[in-house]
This record gives C-alpha cells, structure tokens and sequence, in this order.
C-alpha cells in the first residue's frame, strides 16, 4: 500500500486555485492515486459552521484574534477527523489552503503575531505538515480583476494592500522553504498554468514513488 | 464616576447560578450601582453562536484543543466587545462564568493542559481579572439530582467523574487565589444560599467604594 502523501494549494484571490485544484486531482486520478480532497476553513460539518461564521457578513467586528483561533479551532477539527484518518489510509490528501494561509491572511495581511500563530500551530498540527505545497502566484490587480464579478465574502472585500501584504508573506514562506513550495506564475493564461500544475504534480509523484 | 468593577459567578451544574446571579444584581440595583450581566460562553451574536456549536449536540467528535481554541475565540470578542467597553463606561460587569471555567471543565475535567490554558488566557485576557469570583460549591451528586429533570446539554451529559474533576479544579483555583474567591457552601437551602451572596456582594461594594 502506498503511504498518504499531504498537499496543499495556496494564492490570494482570483488566482484560479478551483481550477487548478480540479487539475491536480485529475492528475493523480490518472496516475490511480487515491485522494481525499478537502478545503479550509471548512472540510468537516462543524469546521464549516466556524468557516460561516468567520467568512460571514458578521453582526459585529471580527477581533483578529477571535479570527486566528477560530481558524485553528476548525483545523483541529479537520486534522484529527479527517487529514489524519486519510493520510493513515494511504490515502492522498489535497488540501484548498491550510497553515500558510493563516500566516498570509491573518499573519502578513491582519498583523497578527507570527509567533502566536507558530504556537498554535505546534499545538494543532504538531509533526504533520505538507510535503508539497503549490502556490498559484498573480499580481493583485490581476488577481482582483478576476474576481470583480464575484459576490464577495468578507476576506474578498479587504482593500489591495490586504492582497500585497497576502502575498508577499506567501512568497517569503515560498523562498525560506524552497524543498516544500512549488511557486507557479499564475499570470498566465489557465491553460498554460494547468500544464505547468500537472507537470508539477506528475514530477512529485514520480519523486514519491522513487521514495517507497 | 465609579469605576467599573468585575464579578464573575463560577460553579459546575445544578448550583443554582442562575437564582443567584439574580441576586447579585438585585443587590448591586438596590446600591444604585450600574450593571452589566453577561455571560460565557456567549455575550456578543458571535460568541452566542460559538456557544451553540460548543454546546450543542454534534455530528462529529468535538476534539478537546478545537472546543478550548473555540472558548477563547468567543472570549475574545466578548472582552473586546462587551467587557472592556462596560468596564470603561465604569459599569459593574457580571458575568456568569468566565476563565476559571476553562481551567474548571477543558483543564480539570477533560485533561487540557493548564500551561496552553494559560497562555490563551495571557493572550486573550491580558490584565482582565475578576476583581470577586463567587464559587458556588455543592456535592456533585447534589448537583446532579437537581439537574435530573433538565433537558441536557453536550457538558451536563458528562459522567460523574467529570463533575468531580470541575468542583476540585474550582476548589483549587479558590484556594490558590483567597483574595480573589469567595467560595459559597451551595448545599444548603436557596434561602440561605442568596442571604451568604447577598452578604459577599454588600461587603465587596462596601470595601470597593470605601477604595475610591
């Protein structure tokens, strides 16, 4: 049995990450890999209600600490009833954002403490972490343009310095983990950038598989 | 102005809080000090809203870090929201259980540790401390026969065992912190109970104004 491998897909808005998330489980599809496919926040019946309540038009201010613990409140969830069953399974498990993107949103773009959220998630997600991670890159403006006639939510409303700051805590994690983080320019056209996503995903399997 | 002051009314289940919730508040009226009675988990839309999804009945296993993570998360709105607001106004707040429930039922009871309880408390509290915190103390199994009646939630459904652990957590907390407890003995008949409470808050109003 193939043991589980954990990949995550990280970006800001309007960088096509539903599309290439298709892309990258069609990809293993074809290599007969079993996945799980699961998003956050969300991925479970009450990590999902918390999703609601952070992602919601709230009655009153979301404090950015009451945000960051209920994104890891909903991970816990996530990780001990769904990640782990998965990976233990032999399962693969591709994930719509995890950890970094709580160091991009509520880290680089909210202010939050990177030291807190690294305390949280040595609690949460203690040794499991991802062992590929692809990043869908877009300048902003390309990125929000994207998104302009969409119904927003409420990190979708923030202003563009919110999506700089976003992004370029996503690429300074990118650069000081080189080995984990696949970085793909996402400026480009979706076919373009589903190619240079599937070869990605056939090189890490091709890679794993090296490894059993 | 008077300033703002901060009681905070702890128990396990079937102490008659509620009753003498009632009359602390009666007793703070009748001394025309301004109040504001809250209480947790709860206390703003949002935090009410985490309450549910603590309290009521789940479709998954609700894992003890996710339940810890999300008690502070509705703390934390309602500091920021209700509690420090009202304190400011210089109100006396009441409010009916509050962090040494954490320590209490996620710490004694279900086993969190006291050190990651400290230090969301050190994060989320800051130097928000009750200024009086009435422990009303009764036999658990007392306290379960009076609550034998009650439709249950996802914590009163707990073990015997469980409500052990909560009343010596509590007990431990008051004995650690004299100053800051006063420990009433609930057993006895709700008569009795609230003259003892009425007492408790008529001294701590008199020692509070005698302090301004």
């Amino acid at each position: 049995m193939k043991a589980g491998r954990f990949i995550t897909l990280e970006g800001g808005e309007g960088v096509g990450k539903s599309t290439q998330l298709q892309a990258i489980v069609d990809t293993l599809h074809r290599l007969n890999i079993e996945t799980c496919v699961t998003r956050e926040p969300g991925g479970t019946p009450m990590a999902e209600q918390i999703r609601e309540l952070i992602l919601g038009q709230a009655s009153e201010q979301v404090h950015r600490l009451s945000e960051t613990l209920m994104m890891f409140a909903a991970r816990n969830q996530h990780i001990q009833e769904v990640i782990h069953p998965a990976l233990a399974a032999g399962k693969w498990v591709v994930c719509d954002r995890f950890v970094d993107a709580t160091y991009a949103y509520q880290g680089g773009a909210r202010g939050e403490s990177t030291e807190l959220i690294a305390q949280l998630e040595h609690w949460v997600c203690g040794e499991l972490h991802p062992d590929l991670t692809l990043l869908l890159d877009v300048a902003p403006d390309v990125g929000m343009q994207r998104i302009a006639d969409r119904t927003k939510d409420r990190m979708e409303q923030e202003a563009q310095s919110f999506y700089h700051a976003v992004r370029q805590t996503y690429l300074d994690r990118a650069a000081a983990e080189p080995q984990r983080f696949a970085v793909v320019d996402a400026n480009r056209s979706l076919a373009e950038v589903t190619a240079v996503v599937t070869q990605v995903i056939e090189a890490f399997v091709t890679k794993s598989q090296g490894n059993q």
